[in-house]
């Protein structure tokens, strides 16, 4: 049984139209204005200014939801259909200036803004990490300072670059120092790479975030990393923002700045998924840039995380807490 | 001033929302149920089931609506913006059945008939040639035997292969047999490679066809061949049908089956163009494969070609019969 | 010694003729033709009119030969080279017809119903997973029901898709539904992705099969997964089917249906290895689309499949009942 | 015998380091540092936060470097050998600012101003097309208004995007308005596609531009077109401003706003060696976005156009005068 | 009828196994062993040591067998079926030594001379150009000097490359100095770029060859350049040797050493059937290196032009002198 | 503090110059020949005439410093910035002859040597693996035997192909024979695929190598194979040959001869950060081959292992001897 009075709006039959077939909303749900009442919403933010190495983030969007034709709906380990829990649906791209990342930080927090307002919670699909500043503005507003769950293989803690504070660098030491996360319960996951000296750690561990570094993946079983995230954020409102850049560049090649050692796509849906039952008021997947894809399989990626992220909202609205642990099969 | 007493709805300005942005229909145009009444549509017929060697054209319409993003609105050769002239909509794609070829000929061209009943010309985007036969079909029941004029580098009048008449080397034969085509007035244009022996072209010519072979291009000016074609077409119902592969493969990597040897982009478009004042009652562009496309050269080929036929077909609308003698540029 | 009283000819060497040179038949073994009795043939199924995404799996069988031309002879794990065992050579293709799936499952079934009158195992290199029913169906004629280890991102037994009985997403069904499979005895493996419903599930285990989900990968250790594989076929006639999609996109990105989060080619060929002493009737790699591979790495990895699996079939003609266990390092 | 006392240093030679060897200078050449005086340097500007397409012409420099370690040194065309005649060398890369258009903007005038005080005249490699402007700022500041020579698919004399002046669509109205080319003198080459409306033709030629649409290619020989072109520049100090995107996306796919129809590398070369004797005093080629490349075509034919500049430049140095009839082949 | 009292065998008909199917001969013809006596042999030469930049011709042929497979058989330029005329089968790959370019010498013009011994006309399919000279000295050695048409971008008429004689830039000039070619009747087609100094031409010269360089292709009327080359050919025996950079990149992008501004494939196949009814003795088609190919379409051009050459032949062994005025269409 | 009295001068800060600009000097580090003195030198050599599959790690040093990039500074686990410890230049690349491998083994020794003689220790980007010979002389001339940590998918001690003692395939045979290398402390880690024969692993082991066949990572922990690793080096001198093709095919495409099973990319680097305190006196990575990469990943994988080397070397300079236990995390 769903939570609305009326069932919502699926996604076209694959038996009516095939799947290549038919404009491409993300899972080829109706679009927002098509439905009444919107419980989760996708939307692009085609947005790449802040980039500092490859571009192309701002085809995201629409990339992976042509990558997404080819989810099915029922999701067996979470063991519930998300798209007959709740409604979701396509909320296009939010029209951001391509020149002006001021300009467009505004842009996006009032189209975030007007969404939330609309009870509508948001997968983001990015664009560059930049666009994760805005919607936690958006978020906080709402929700006050959030949970914040990074899987990232950058810290994206750093200050400026080229004198500029809004960068895909530093989105979360804007928001850090805006109070719009709880320093209590944020965390990166997937950390890796050079950085830039030993006081970026410092900084970022004075900003509120523990981070999981890449190199515990070969040594802890994947359930205790999970457990340790779940702790942290416990019951909070929580935000989950995930650059793509998180999986090996084996498993997305599409991205601006892939740094080799990352997880693969297997640890990450997993990790996704055990956050069934959690209150994640809304998530981004980002920094998508098609033109270094090939076969699409980023956007195959990409597509499969937001379809988790909605998969964990849904059985949050569905009110099943009880979430099962981590490890226990379907 | 537009034939509608109401203005047409034309694309979603660049200015309002950065080309990259926003959902993938052709050119950013409405929809077909967002418009009161069209013009012409674009239709897409995502179908392949046909092809003999390299298939992948289910995926066209999606492609060339991608690459449609960069469309702008005003053709300065033919002097008119075909949007402002006439209501141009997207009409998605049809349903058709994947494994089934009888079935699908019927679903293309119920759909085909619905829209010239409402008084829509079409831009049809394959899909495999074979749905080029439904379509006149169609068209046939409506305006009677048409010209036909046939861009590719094959023939596409053989029989029968692995015993099935209806695939993407037969329409023409078909088409011709079934009374569709006028016999006096339909041109191969582009031809070449091997075929399978001297019968072929009898037989070809038989069922009313004139070749133009892609060797005429090497040595006769390109008004020349436009003129012999116009005059062969006259003020007959047009129709024209573009096999993406009568592009040399440089410039349409993206088909079935390439043929060295073709035409350029530029001599295409020269001739489509050409067609301003004609009365083409509708079109296809079939054998986009975006598998084999790089950069996506062949879909901005394609998206090119479709513009170019739209606007001969507001040329039209707009009675502007006294179609420019070729060559004199605008 | 080998079980011949002649020796079997193996591949040409890479001495005599380097590895790129020379016509492409499957690890440069001789064609069937050119040998007097074939223990293990390898027969390309070149069909993919089954499938409902992703299309090119007719070039399948091409392009693994293509890639096969890698391979050495000696197994260091099993312990043998399979081509001194036994006498291997490539088959060909089976010319099905592309256009009616029907005729091409007869044509299909025929083709392998010969081989096995021949006495000749088959590597059955696809083509989509459609053609593993008609394989079962000639293999269960001369076996009876087989165990069947079926490694896919999917689970192949839905029923009917556009109305159609026979496509790659039913063949596991369909084999069920005849009684060609042992329902005591046959898994699915490395399973993910969402379904249609809850209801496939059941479905699916009501038709004979226990799913080993890919999350298992991430907690069980590879050698408890392996046990309960072996421990479930036992000493049955055993039919391994290897739907390419079962490895990570990552690793297999040329095929229809990606589906992220799948196995490691490392885990897949230990897997395979593991069967060495078994009774493998024969087996199927299936799905490989090239038109969306890259430097050839998902044809490296068919090919290597196919390798083992053509070890597993010389370690058991070689009377090598003696198992290794698992995990004993060669 | 050379302009200096000294002769030029000139490329490694392919005879002693092979040319896939070494640190990527422009056709292998010395860096600005390494040489006393240098006539015409080779100044990459990774810059493309103007565009509003498909990003990442700031790869263009460092991919047409690599591009052109196979230029070989002797113009049998222009006959001369450029890097005998003049001390040419690669200036390296501006550091401009990818968040800030104005101060980009002024970073690359205060370049250019620098090296043109020097006495160097400059082949500038975008980078976007927004480069084109503060390099003519810096021309004109040297030499007064300029005839412009615009080889380009698209006019580059909008206004406003996004209520930014400053992009790579509207170097030329800037450029026009700012006093800095000769309004008598400039035209644009190769120019096709749809635009906007009408009045942007009007408005091009009020900014003092002569378009020759790409259909005279069509219909006029190669010379009428050069002769055209020749007589309107007559003596006056020339600027070349080449977008790669007036060849067809057949001869250049990697960029960021192809459209079909266009030139072919041949003439594109051919019309470039036609200067020879002009009074070429800087010029550039932008647009190349490496990511949208393949096996570097677009790549070579930007290094190639860069060495018929140099050639160019080589000629009126050497006080060749007497420029060959176009068409007198070598 | 044939030349043969028995009819020739031609190649595996697509209407009995798909031409994504079976065994890759060249255009699906039987193998050298397969039948009694050939008149044309399709044989590979898989050696690249002797290339200067990217290296790759080793998989040349089998990759153009691949792209083969969508030939069909009448050519309605010339007018014949090739396949019935003559038996054409493939002679498989030399096998020569990847590291020793004088003992691969050897073994090339082994394997060559045996074949003309047999009486078998060669279409060579490299492999680096080195290899047309050990393919002219057992050309030479049964027919004496013959007269050379050489299409490539390149003159490979240079001398030592780091003090190697024996490279892909060097065949003519040792083929020359051996007394191997017509120096009366010698050409190359398509040359462009820079060179290495004015004395490359003179020196070319020199060794016998009339350049036409690609300009000509822009300012004549082609059939005026093929009366040209048929009026130096005459009834000499003929050697054809096609560096496939000939082509354009944008046509071949799959070589080794590409220059912009080449020869489309229109113009190159035409001038090819153009010497229908000439004594083509044998021919070489090298340079294709498929890692730098995209979507077959350099392989295509390789496949067609091979095919033309073999129609040649087979209008010469057909006593089909009445060579077709060129223009003359069919 | 740095262990000059002088500052080591590091790379050019991306703040600076974006990372996209300037020369691709490794890692934007400084060139040889402009500092002072350099401790670690990166060394390409661009020789590919001993590969047996698919050549083209000429490219690799070209392709690996463009990549390399985007290597940021500070060592987050090793702790330490080696740019800061040590001065690291890039050496540019060897001339090596690419037509001779025993001139080019003399060339390729010769440099190495002059580095060494310098103090300067090496890290090589191939090339193909028969450099590692030339290296290991120079490096055992230096230091005697030293301990080799082999990280390949093969063994590298096959005997001679086609004649040839040197090549690819054979350079820890040649280095055994040569005795330049420890036979108690050598090891392959990563080994997997078919070889020739049983024989193989048997010479193996008697050349002095033990083998870590990759099966070992599917059931050990990575800490238990690093300490085996560790134990079996200690304080020899240590030189570690680094095979790309080590890695799956998924992490590293672009290479000669991909083996599918192979390590990932977070194995790899851990391993190699693991001898942080080892003395280790110079490495190398070859087999890059980039016509197979795509999306740079090969390229990013190996420039991530150079600066994991160095920081190796950098932990070792510094008097790090207290190598922390592996698994001890930052």
């Amino acid at each position: 049984m769903s939570l609305h009075h009326f069932d919502p709006i699926g996604p076209t039959s694959g038996q009516e139209l095939p799947r290549y077939a038919g404009f491409a909303t993300f899972a080829r749900l109706p679009r927002f204005e098509d439905v009444a009442k919107v419980d989760v919403g996708i939307l692009g933010v085609p947005f790449d200014a802040g980039v500092t190495y490859r571009p192309g983030a701002r085809f995201g969007p629409s990339h992976i939801r042509q990558a997404s034709r080819l989810l099915r709906s029922y999701n067996p380990v979470i063991e519930l259909d998300p798209f007959r829990e709740i409604q979701v649906a396509d909320c296009g791209d939010v029209a951001c200036n391509p020149f002006a990342i001021d300009e467009a930080l505004v842009q996006i927090q009032a189209a975030v803004d007007s969404y939330l307002d609309a009870g509508t919670r948001l997968v983001v699909l990015g664009g560059d990490h930049t666009v994760a500043l805005p919607v936690l503005r958006a978020i906080a507003k709402k929700h006050g300072p959030v949970a914040v769950v990074h899987f990232d293989a950058h810290l994206d803690t750093w200050d400026t670059y080229f004198g500029e504070s809004y960068t895909h660098g530093s989105p979360f030491r804007r928001a850090s120092e805006e109070g719009l996360i709880d320093r209590q319960a944020s965390v990166h996951v997937g950390t890796r790479g050079p950085i830039y000296s030993a006081d970026d750690l410092t900084a970022d561990r004075n900003l509120g975030f523990t981070p999981i570094h890449v190199r515990e993946f070969l040594r802890r079983p994947l359930d205790s990393i999970i457990e340790e995230i779940l702790a942290l954020v416990g019951t909070r409102p929580l935000y989950v923002s995930i650059d793509i850049d998180v999986l090996d560049p084996a498993h997305a090649p599409g991205t601006g700045t892939p740094e080799p050692g990352g997880l693969t796509s297997r640890e990450l849906l997993e990790m996704i998924r055990a956050f069934a039952g959690a209150n994640l008021v809304s998530a981004d997947i980002v920094e998508v840039a098609p033109a270094y894809d090939h076969a699409e399989i980023t956007g195959f990626a990409a597509a499969s995380i937001a379809y988790e992220l909605i998969s964990v909202m849904a059985s949050h609205s569905f009110g099943n807490q009880t979430n099962k642990t981590p490890g226990n099969d379907s």
